[in-house]
């Protein structure tokens, strides 16, 4: 199945699991425009939506699949004969289509949301995937809440999903409840475990619960998984999905892993501040990778080793996620050297005696005002002017 | 040192690593009000501030050492003697002063940042600890950049500090560059290799840059550590630091760990909401624990099961962090069960077939308008009633 064993596949579900966001909801041309730069970002799935839940989303999986040409287009669904009829309809006109079925994995989720048992659950998996495979080659399987399930029962679905003619098996922590290492071990347990794993690619779908998306889904491709589900930005249900930024730049920043993605992530920086404005959800200032203070450097201590070197406290260039640049910001909290890197910027060049002076009165400024800018320093040298 | 091995102690750092971030700057009185109401939530420590760094911030740190009676007030410093001098002072009106002194322990920081050697750092560090002991009884070491420190030097350095009279030692991820695994690595090397480690406390800083701040903090606790440096909200240098509320939520949730702190984590929503406030720094909605969709469910599949039962789909109560409580949100994406739900609450008791009718109206309007609110039920079912 899989031609390169370290290639890792990027599954997008900015367009499904994050667009059921209260407030996030999109029109289907803004889908279409959203699902065209995730096929310029190089993503190589788009979840387009969940066909049976509206008319709009439904129309939405047949724009997006006459859209876009590379990735391959998912349609989310239950494990109900309508909910695959709706989807495999949404995809008629997909190059490469790909149905998501599945069905909880969990003993909660199986006796207090199905009311049934581990026996009828594995039954309707099995048939689903069947039913799916009759229209589509391509069936990606979920065991729903797969993080808190009997690890010994979610293996015996997987291998009968996989029987069945799952070609990706996803084992979702839907409610963001795994520590990295219970995660990284479930996972390993199936790659030992299910006799037939082999035929599938492993997926890992983390929610973010407590905080751990991103940890969790890294676990999981250092344990064998090869495809990773998640959203720009981390948008999604409650407290959001895997950050597909974060993922990415991790294999990239740690290339003993040895994985890879076929991700631009020149396009990082652009592709969320779209995804912000178009679903109107704010990023914070200090979320990893795109966030507007992820590359400024601000403390005194800081701000001197940088200006010294930049590996001092760079570990991802700016410019390689699309950043115009780093920033070297002043505050109260800002050494001699940054305000000598800034004033110098401007046309100032002080001997150490000048600097001293120039920083007394720099600290008394800053201790009043928020942001010091280049007329803040104008006025403060021009202080100087007068004096001498 | 330790009374209970399994307490794990929280350092706050949200007025010293949080506050001098880009915006975020604070008044002294704003300071004090955020220091009693950490007092309240019940963290250990407070860093109080950056003493030599500014006059105001040393006043800040004067201030709050006044303020507050139970937690430690630390202050940070470099390894020299004019910054624990200073330090010293700023922390004289303190109950219980804690010094936090250090230098950079990476090859990296030691060639690039000091231009100097390992004997030499070595050397300064043990005077630096020495220096802060003569006034101060507890005094904290920080090996910066120790996330790229080769380890065998790390141990070493450690050893030397404690022997020189440190009672905690800070392995800080100043570049936010580990994978949990090889974070918990460095904990367990030398928890295993550091001849006198216990007798301090191994602390552990991470910062967020790839995304893994609280997962690499787990993965210290889980290895030894018993002390967790972290901000409310996660704020701090670039994209900021461990979110103190993620890690207290993952050890309350996870009891198998055997580990607590001191928190009282109902008051997590006021407080992450007078941080964002009084600090100008937005809190995504999608942020783990504080952010406001953090218990709001979405999805017909998500809302369908936690009306049936709770536990599907969530794994801490809103009531433990101080939110109001959970919602079912009504988009496009909800079903039936989350209509019916909210028709319920409104006065509307509707059979099979009118709420049948009611859905496929819903869902016109769902797909049309973003949010939906009380006032368009009453209208949907206003309709009902002129149509039958």
């Amino acid at each position: 199945m899989l031609h390169d064993p370290n290639r890792v596949y990027v599954f997008d579900t900015t367009l499904r699991d994050g667009e059921q966001v209260p407030g996030c909801q999109l029109t289907t041309p803004e889908k279409i425009d959203i699902a065209r730069e995730l096929e310029a970002l190089g993503v190589d799935i788009i979840e387009a939506g969940f066909p049976v839940s509206s008319p709009g989303d439904f129309l939405s999986v047949v724009e997006i699949s006459k859209a876009v040409k590379e990735p391959i287009v998912c349609a989310l669904t239950r494990a109900n004969k309508t909910d695959i009829d709706v989807a495999i309809e949404s995809l008629k006109y997909a190059k490469r289509p790909r149905i998501h079925t599945g069905i909880g994995s969990s003993d909660t989720h199986i006796k207090l949301k199905f009311n049934s048992t581990r026996e009828e659950i594995l039954e309707r998996a099995v048939e689903a995937v069947k039913y799916a495979k009759r229209a589509v080659e391509d069936v990606e399987f979920y065991a729903e809440d797969a993080g808190r399930a009997d690890i010994t029962f979610l293996a015996q679905m997987i291998e009968a999903v996989i029987t069945a003619g799952a070609t990706v098996v996803n084992i979702p922590d839907t409610n963001g409840y795994c520590l990295p290492d219970q995660y990284g071990s479930k996972i390993k347990y199936l790659k030992e475990n299910v006799k037939n794993i082999d035929k599938a690619i492993i997926s890992v779908h983390c929610h973010n619960d407590l905080g751990l998306a991103t940890a969790n889904s890294v676990a999981g491709l250092q344990n064998g998984a090869r495809q990773i589900e998640g959203t720009i930005n981390g948008i999604g249900e409650r407290a959001g999905n895997t950050s597909i930024e974060e993922v990415v730049m991790i294999l990239k920043t740690h290339s003993a892993l040895g994985l890879h993605t076929n991700v631009n992530s020149k396009n990082f920086y652009e592709m969320s501040r779209m995804i912000s404005s178009q679903m109107r959800m704010p990023v914070q200032p200090n979320k990893a990778i795109v966030g507007s203070n992820a590359f400024a450097h601000s403390s005194g201590i800081h701000q001197d080793g940088f200006l010294k070197n930049r590996e001092n406290y760079e570990i991802i260039r700016p410019e390689d996620v699309g950043f115009p640049s780093a920033s070297i910001v002043l505050t109260a909290r800002s050494g001699r050297h940054a305000l000598k890197f800034h004033l110098e910027r401007l046309g100032h060049k002080l001997d150490k005696d000048e600097l001293y002076d120039a920083y007394k009165r720099f600290l008394t400024l800053a201790d009043a005002k928020l942001d010091i800018n280049d007329e803040d320093l104008q006025g403060l040298m021009a202080y100087r002017l007068v004096k001498n």
